[in-house]
């Protein structure tokens, strides 16, 4: 029980003392006392709730004024912007001006470095256009909802969800509330994304939830699909969906990447891509949108066999992990150990899955995600579907809490075989045994010459009927034959009287080489813009010295541009050393952008730092008369100077991160900060 | 005329001459001369006929398997497979598989090279999902259509100008057609794009045009919209489409971009995205598809000043160009010109446009495509938007005919204006004038507090009428007040009667510096699906000695990887090796694929050629003893020994095209040919 806990349950003993005077008619004194008593702890109980509240508040409105900070920087330097601004905008689509468009590209391409080419996946590029069947297959056309509801007046769309936690949040925020159904409206909070519809109706009952705003009632929730229909060609006959995930044209075309791959499993596709998701009500800027990139990899693996031949290379990773235990245990706080350790206590189902997590673990890390607000959450059992033998959200902590940028799910056999059952075609690979198995198996074999004689044109219905006699069955019917010279079988016309002459039945012994099966799959799931957003809050500070000074820590990796080359005045001089200056990085694999606006240095590296720029060349007047220039650090403001043939190797060093700034400039003579800096 | 019409024309004036020689009852030797005259030329044109028709059947089976043999390579190893096969495919949608996917990366990455980087464009990224209003505004929600005509019996869907097209050829295949009726289908031919509903219409009564396969009547035609629809947000209550293509992104953001790049002009922004079209009968494979990559180009100018600053350095390039006038002539064949001439003799309207096709070209070229394959075909007058100022199609011949891959459109103001109208937002840039110019300008002053005195709540009315004078309206209100004390004056409240105190009219001059005006945006526009597919025809052959050897001669630059390298031998020192050049390949940016199949070296030699491989190096015993390994090219077989340490060097020259095989190579043994290549 925490401090306000008590100070409320001595509130409401104090009130139970005080009527307990009142109705013993006690001594008058006595009876005062024991209100001023109750007042005393009223007002103490007040003076509490309002600290918190004001804390609450505080807290919402720091959170509030640095978003609206770094989406005065995002969006004012183009990062990215509403889409369609000029008519008003749609919630839910983003449009990536340059810079953003220069970052996400350097995102998707480090990705493709990390995963794809690092372990020879094999890349597809499917449509978003998809038809019907194939989403039927998946489940997406059935269970891909949201719950909704309406204002039953102005019937306006609602994501009941949504509503419910406001009102339970608001609940749970009177400080009077009783501390049973303070614990029932906390379980309720803990699970309202899986209610189901009947769940969903009583607790928007319970809770006397109304539309916002209007304070109308709201209608029953109901599912609502959140794939955009649309229809392909001309007829409006054949019903089509935008693509909720690009996982699907990986698994429709399994046989045919795996007949690529030689027939050898395990073996991983890829897919980097556009994915759509018609959200009730879009909300959190890039975290919840309507079109966004997907980067998916299916790795199929047998199921038996999920060990990983480079486990080793990342086995001394150490994770922040939310395990199941964890997560439902006293605490509740994830707790750091090596994926190796994971691995080997069960905590992570298998070599493969904790490889993936660990892979994603660098590749988060590696686009500048900080380490500390960054934990792997494993899915609970009742949030885990039925198939799937394990699962984590990578979970990145931002201003607006902690966001599931991540999945990485052990989908078992299921998206083959959901596949393989609609389209009838078989999606297995087939495994040879060390050696070849001894099986004994029933054979039942028709007398296809008696069969058609005694039975003319139903001898097919006969013949399909003994075929498909179970091992038990098709001895009894021997027997019974044997014994009465005939007997009776069921066929599809109906019931027909079986000789023993009409079929043998016998056990075979049979030399097997392999057989067929259908491989399970693990999936890493990324969502290109969460972990974009996610990296963005994290880059982002204000500089100590001055308010007006904002920077995005990018690291050189994802950062849209190298460097920035400045000529510290306009000055034909200076001008031709920087052009010269800016065509040898090119030349060197370093993108520079070359700014010769007329205002300060210091002015410019106030836009460059904006724009997450690692590094900035000043081209001066000593690049006259000695031949070298100036190279600053964005987030250190060192600069050094250094001879003009030395600046691509310097920068190019940098930006691969295998060495740090002091380091890599030990050598070179330290500049003053500038003055106008 | 051609030697068959000449022929035809014999034989109708030898059928004359019988029956004139009939109607004069000549003499019947000279009846059965001539008939035998009319006979020996109708064989004589029938063997030419029948000769003609089995030409055309051997070129179009040629063809046919040419594409055969193309789509079995290409198919077979996924560089592009019909999506959602295993449930039987959906027309004019296709996946990309692993070399397709590396290939189609490879094409963009260089575009994004040769035009994005190079000129320093700005890069966006928007939605697919776009609104209706936006498309509306851009015309495409009225006029992106198709004519489309029914089945009356089936309903089945067909293209109505495909249907025209077939039923007019085959009527062209007839011989013995009249010479004016050919003219007047040869007419029609040539305009069957552009035919209206009327027009076609009547086209389709003229030519007596059937559903094909059944025979039966069709529909009158009627547009059908190319865009796939779909709703936005749960109300169904938003419209909107997946684009069209992908430039109206860019326009909309129009006024974000001219801020981003300071407020100056000339600027380009460009885009790579998925557009959609829901043709109605797609086919030719990759050519018309209903989900595709656009990268396009809006290059934004001022309308009176298209110069551009790089002209010169492409102004020597020799285009094959087809204009107007080439169309229209005698000849009705492209000519090879400069760029510069061509801009010079205002065949191309402008420098920009110039600079833009010259720049295409070069892409084109470098991607693979054979320029005795390309032209540069210009719009007809009729074919041209009224807006548009001028407009070329890059064409490349594939089997399918000349395929138009790239649109190279001056569109003037009309994108930009048609926004502004529509969204009431200015889409302008500012220039300022090189010297302040002074204006005349007539002000029209109402005198407030006499008109609100005589008029009341009535002021405003009136004083709105008197702003909105024209210069003449006002000076003639003028005289007459003065002239008569009052005049009368037609307001939105009806007339009122002005008094000459009640405003002043009087000429103004005024200093201006600059003015607002709309840019021009000259527009490259290009497929990167049909551009692929044209490129893999170019680049594909069989080679002399052997039918399945099939080669796919892909430059380095979209190669899917840059060689292939092989143990000639399954040998533990021979694999460190190979597996070591991989390791220094992939770190000097060179990507490599390890091939360590027990097959032929052979066999890998022609699996590599198919996948467009350029290199391959082999690893075999004299490189454990000599630490050399032979180098292998694609399309000369030729090979030589390399010391290990020089490979990487080599290899980058020659993917880098700076150099050829013979020059690069001079210096090292040259290999024989391996004996079972």
């Amino acid at each position: 029980m925490d401090a306000l806990e008590q100070k409320q349950e001595e509130v409401n003993a104090a009130g139970a003392q005080v009527r307990a005077l009142k109705a013993q008619n006690a001594d008058a004194d006595a009876i005062a006392a024991a209100i001023a008593e109750l007042k005393r702890l009223k007002v103490d109980l007040e003076k509490d709730l309002n600290a918190l509240k004001e804390a609450g508040n505080a807290e919402a409105k720091a959170k509030e004024e640095f978003r609206a900070k770094l989406g005065q920087l995002l969006e004012g330097r183009l990062f990215y912007i509403p889409s369609f601004k000029i008519y008003g905008g749609v919630a839910g689509l983003y449009d990536y001006g340059p810079p953003g468009c220069a970052v996400k590209s350097n995102v998707q391409q480090f990705w493709r470095q990390h995963f794809v080419l690092e372990e020879s996946m094999l890349e597809v590029e499917c449509p978003a256009v998809t038809p019907e069947p194939v989403l039927r297959a998946s489940g997406h056309v059935e269970k891909f909802t949201d719950l909704m509801v309406n204002d039953v007046v102005t019937k306006d769309c609602f994501r009941a969800d949504h509503l419910l936690e406001e009102v339970v949040e608001e609940l749970l925020r009177d400080p009077m509330l009783k501390a049973d159904r303070r614990r029932e409206l906390e379980d309720l909070q803990a699970c309202i994304d899986e209610l189901n519809v009947e769940q969903m109706s009583a607790a928007l009952k319970d809770t006397n939830t109304k539309a916002p705003v209007t304070g109308n009632d709201l209608s029953e929730p109901y599912p609502f699909n959140l794939m955009f229909p649309t229809q392909i060609g001309p007829s409006g006959a054949v019903k089509g969906f935008l693509r909720p995930e690009t996982a699907q044209g990986i698994f429709v075309n399994f046989r045919d990447l795996l007949y690529y791959n030689g027939g050898k499993l395990p073996f991983a596709a890829a897919q980097i891509g556009q994915s759509f998701r018609n959200e009730i009500a879009p909300r959190a800027g890039l975290l919840r949108v309507r079109e966004f990139t997907q980067a998916e990899i299916e790795h199929f693996v047998h199921p038996e066999h999920k060990e990983h031949p480079r486990f080793a290379e990342v086995a001394d990773t150490v994770l922040s992990l939310f395990s199941q235990d964890a997560q439902l245990g006293e605490v509740k706080k994830p707790f750091p150990m090596t994926v190796g350790e994971a691995v080997s206590k069960g905590i992570i189902a298998n070599e493969t899955l904790g490889y993936f997590i660990a892979r994603c673990h660098l590749f988060l890390v590696q686009i500048g995600i900080d380490t500390n607000r960054l934990r792997f959450r494993q899915h609970l059992k009742h949030e885990m579907a039925h198939y799937a033998a394990d699962c984590w959200d990578a979970e990145i902590q931002c201003s607006y809490g902690w966001i599931e940028c991540v999945g990485l799910a052990d989908r078992s056999a299921f998206d083959l075989k959901a596949h393989s059952d609609k389209s009838k075609v078989d999606l297995v690979a087939y495994e040879r045994f060390d050696k070849p198995i001894e099986e004994t198996v029933v054979e039942i074999t028709p007398n296809k010459k008696v069969l058609g004689k005694a039975f003319k044109k139903d001898a097919k219905p006969v013949t399909d009927a003994l075929l498909a006699l179970s091992e038990a069955d098709a001895f009894a019917l021997q027997d019974a034959c044997a014994a009465n010279g005939s007997a009776p079988l069921q066929t599809e016309n109906g019931e027909q009287q079986i000789a023993a002459d009409m079929f043998t039945v016998e056990k075979v012994t049979k030399t097997v080489n392999g057989r067929n099966y259908t491989p399970s799959v693990i999936e890493p799931s990324f969502g290109i813009g969460r972990i974009m957003y996610c990296m963005f809050e994290h880059a982002f500070y204000i500089r100590p010295d001055d308010e007006q000074k904002t920077v995005l820590r990018l690291t050189p990796v994802v950062a849209p541009i190298k460097t920035t080359i400045f000529p510290l005045v306009n000055d034909d001089k200076l001008n031709a050393i920087a052009a010269e200056m800016n065509k040898m990085l090119t030349t060197n694999g370093i993108s520079a952008k070359l700014d010769a606006t007329a205002i300060s240095v210091g002015k410019r590296y106030a836009r460059t730092d904006e724009l997450g720029v690692p590094f900035a060349v000043t081209v001066d007047h000593r690049s006259v008369t000695e031949n070298t220039v100036t190279v600053r650090e964005r987030d250190s403001c060192g600069q050094v100077r250094v001879p003009i043939p030395e600046v691509p190797g310097l920068l190019g060093r940098l930006c691969k991160m295998t060495v740090d700034w002091e380091t890599a400039t030990a050598g070179f003579e330290k500049q003053a900060t500038a003055a106008d800096e």
